[in-house]
């Protein structure tokens, strides 16, 4: 079964609790609305390409890991969005959730999201309790305090910013998460993967700075020139979009060495390799080919 | 150590989380506002008690349960003072987070606040990752989909409401789950807990409605009147004063009848009837004594 088929499959046996007669139909419908239809689904497959990696000796644990890491991030775009923080518009070429079911309901299905990402992997511990336990703690080191993408956003809050440690919570600390819980489901150790995982990271928050700026809303489904709307640190307003891209490349780079030794080492380096050419825009790729 | 130490230093201990070097400090200092310093600590010193009458074999897994419990309502609070629910101007006698700390930080604050009450007992899973995942199930469900306590407050955006799912939801669903994470934390079963966590929850949210409609704002530190001027069901609304006093009493006997047979259970049984008698407003307990 190839990796989207597996994360588009975890996410609905996810969602199906909240199908249950006595649950609250709009929440549910809310949750939906924040996971489907998919985006690029770009963490959990990094969750699985990394746990295919490392053997995927229990792949159950991986698709609930992977369907976790996907469900922190749609809650996390579900609560940016909100008129509070970007107040956005679209997301994922529809109205931001918030616009097409109000704010209450908005901040509730973020919240029942985050919930429902621990359940899930929760939910798999009797396949090995131990891995699950340590999963658990991945997710909510990727998103939570000290480091995760909670606190990432909570820089935008601060009068003094950290920008480097911004951009790494921001961003990479759940491509870490993503990365480290793959290895984990295969019961192989995290902390080699993290450095991995945080460039990764900050090669796809370069591209999504690039994609901002050269504005492909179609593409990203979201509205596009938040940045310099929000006046938010930007890899393009610091380096110029030359620059970004360059950044981009080399990001992809340390990322492909920073792979531990697994067996499949070469499979996921030539993977990441090709995702990285697929995250330039279109236009760039044109102008820098 | 009494329980109350034992939950502040709980509590104390995942905190210390956010003062890591290179987290954000005013993210911190919001989650450390809306647990501290403390309210009644009602729903951790439930599964506390139901540990010790299991016989709390592993008091640090107890700890890091009933800090999760706490944690996880601290959060609800939170996100239900916000502008788009309550809009409420105080809480635990001191201005409501949002109002002290901004609203973007008092959705990150919440969801932070999660995070923490899963990552506190993820970490502390080594004591026993098959207890510590069990445990993890119970508190996803009390808190999130399909009825836990988020469900419960979504029932306020339906058009039609199923009351007894709303009430169930929204206070029964965490004190279920404090119960049944005690027992858990102590090696016993958990479904024995459930019917004895929710009876005591209901008459939990029967002794908050006499209070809110008793106007008791000095005791319970937040803005009274709410249940009328939000159209909210309530007991006192549907019985009457006399009414609801006498519900809170059957609810109270119903807890104990449903205390399930184990070593503590005497004990248990008693500090339950105190808790309720400390519950009722001082007026009604003046006028009904």
């Amino acid at each position: 079964m190839d990796a989207i088929t597996r994360i588009e499959r975890a996410l609905a046996g996810s969602l199906a609790l909240t199908e249950r007669p006595g649950a609250p139909p709009r929440l549910g419908e809310a949750m939906r609305y924040a996971v489907f239809p998919r985006g690029a689904r770009v963490r959990p497959r990094l969750c699985l390409a990394v746990a295919s990696a490392c053997g995927d000796d229990l792949p159950e644990l991986s698709d609930a890991a992977a369907a976790a890491i996907e469900l922190l991030h749609c809650a996390s775009l579900v609560h940016d969005d909100l008129p509070c923080f970007d107040d956005a518009a679209l997301r994922r070429g529809k109205p931001a959730l918030h616009r097409a079911f109000g704010e209450p309901l908005a901040v509730l299905a973020g919240d029942a999201l985050i919930v429902l990402a621990f359940q899930t992997v929760a939910r798999a511990a009797p396949l090995s309790p131990a891995r699950a336990a340590a999963i658990l703690v991945a997710l909510g080191d990727g998103v939570g305090v000290p480091f995760g993408i909670v606190a990432g956003q909570a820089w935008e809050c601060e009068a003094e910013v950290d920008l480097a440690a911004y951009q790494r919570q921001k961003t990479g600390a759940l491509f870490a998460a993503a990365a480290m819980a793959g290895a984990l489901a295969a019961g192989a150790p995290a902390d080699p993967w993290r450095l991995f995982g945080e460039r990764l990271g900050e090669a796809y928050q370069v591209a999504d700075d690039l994609a901002d700026a050269v504005c492909e809303e179609r593409e990203s489904g979201k509205t596009c020139g938040q940045d310099v709307a929000h006046d938010r640190p930007s890899a393009v307003r610091s380096l110029g979009l030359a620059g970004a891209v360059r950044r981009l490349e080399a990001l992809t780079e340390e990322a492909v060495a920073a792979v531990p030794a697994c067996d499949g080492a070469a499979q996921l380096k030539a993977l990441i390799r090709s995702e990285a050419r697929r995250l330039l825009p279109e236009k760039l790729a044109l102008t820098t080919a």
